[in-house]
């Protein structure tokens, strides 16, 4: 046990320091723009949506060369997401991570400037790892993170969230759509980005695909649950914003209980695509530990 | 002579009307986010980019058929930086492309979003096209437009640039730098595109990427000296602005003269580099008269 987890760390650290080496300031600096963005990015992150890449791969065998690269990729868009939703134009957040946020630390332009640096930078990446390798797998990997990112994913889901916030009632079918392309599609994507990059069958992918939506409402639910329930020290962001911003959110509807109740439903369905899974003969012990945690984490 | 407009009207239509189409937001909006995307994209822009693609894939022959949608992801990798570009916290711009800016109209989250909805749509766009025929010269091209846009390209541009604000003086050379970085780079990146789109050989990129870098300081010395001299009907957006804020431009470091003479340098290094071009045996009709309206244009 203890060595598995060494292990573990171990494979951590080369992600951590191939993050650090792929945001690489140009000579000349300092310039605000890195600094800011490598504040974000190279910070207390729990790295969920690099672990889900790689567990993806592993249930298919050892994770292909071009994983690292592109789990770096994901971190990148999903960090970019955080500081431009922090903004005081958007969720105005002070604290992310257990620390002041982008624009609290560089100023709102700079944080601006590095969230679009880290959302293109993902793309300048995935791209330079294509042209010198054009696998279908990683095309593949590229169009559905840039897909779930976009206009009909994450970004549609902030334009939800924003919209909603201003609305007297929400019906829990709307928030879970909102959450479904807010926070569940990127989690998703994790998930066929691993799939894809590792040549994954369209059969397992559809399996794949099912189990990164439960496990992704579920880990909005969570959220949702310790916005309540937690404080900053153990949340590393603000507790009870939702709240205050009369925010619609799964307790806010459900109640704790209604919400609870939601989060195991939707945690057996993750468990049940991780069985099929299983059953089509992958190595499934990776992604089931990773998803016990995200939907039983207290952080 | 008159065919001739008449064709390029109709190309350009075709390029407006399949922007159109790739924008295309999801059902069940209006959503703000997209409204906001497609007021500021389906504006009234010159398309001096996308045309500049055309203009380079025409140097070898028709223009190949991706060549569209990779003008429609320049353009919407453009239309992102000036959303953003405009934001109070950034140049603080209420007028553009002879409209109020985006953030006038929608408010700053919206527009925020907007940004960052078309910076990912044009790789996600990319993607698309590139999962159904993943040839090497469109995947360069993608790298292209994605090193061009990034941290050591258009961003580190705007981010010298809110650097310069500050200082109490600039060196000539730090001013063209900045250019590069933040202007010439994307006007640079258009041709080579076009170039990579074609299958041009070395040679014929290397010219091509000193043709545009000329352009491309031409075209923001024409800026500054428009600055300077125009009005807001004319120009389309704030003029005076450089000057009200203090910025650093060409004309305050080397004069109107000065910077006249120095357009004139860069307008010939360009004229230069087209002649090479014609020499390899491109035909360099379509690039010519383009370099020459951007210099001279008084918009």
């Amino acid at each position: 046990m203890k060595r598995d987890k060494e292990k573990d760390l171990e494979g951590l650290q080369n992600f951590e320091l191939l993050l650090d080496q792929v945001m690489t300031p140009p000579a000349g600096g300092p310039y605000p723009v890195w600094e800011a963005a490598r504040y974000s990015l190279l910070g207390q992150g729990k790295r969920l949506r690099p672990k889900l890449l790689f567990a993806a791969c592993q249930l298919f065998g050892p994770p292909p060369a071009q994983a690292p690269v592109f789990a770096c990729a994901l971190e990148m868009v999903h960090t970019y997401s955080l500081i431009h939703d922090d903004l005081p134009a958007m969720d105005n957040d002070d604290f992310r991570r257990g620390r002041p946020s982008c624009h609290k630390v560089f100023g709102e332009a700079t944080a601006i400037l590095a969230g679009d640096l880290l959302l293109n930078g993902a793309y300048e990446l995935m791209a330079e790892s294509l042209v010198s390798q054009p696998d279908p797998g990683p095309l593949a990997a590229m169009e559905v993170l840039a897909r779930a990112a976009g206009g009909h994913g994450m970004i549609l889901g902030q334009d939800r969230d924003l919209a909603q916030e201003g609305l007297e009632t929400a019906s829990l079918e709307q928030i879970q759509k909102t959450a479904q392309w807010k926070t569940a599609g990127l989690i998703q994507a994790a998930l066929l980005m691993g799939g894809h990059l590792s040549g994954a069958r369209e059969q397992a992918l559809e399996v794949l695909a099912l189990c990164g939506l439960a496990a992704g409402i579920a880990f909005q639910i969570r959220d949702d649950i310790l916005d309540c329930a937690s404080n900053r020290a153990t949340l590393g962001k603000t507790p009870h914003k939702d709240q205050a911003a009369g925010k619609k959110t799964f307790v806010s509807l459900a109640g704790l209980e209604g919400a609870g109740r939601l989060l195991e439903e939707k945690t057996q369905e993750a468990s049940l695509a991780i069985r099929n899974l299983s059953q089509m003969g992958c190595m499934t012990e990776s992604l089931e530990e990773l998803i016990r945690l995200l939907v039983e984490r207290n952080y």
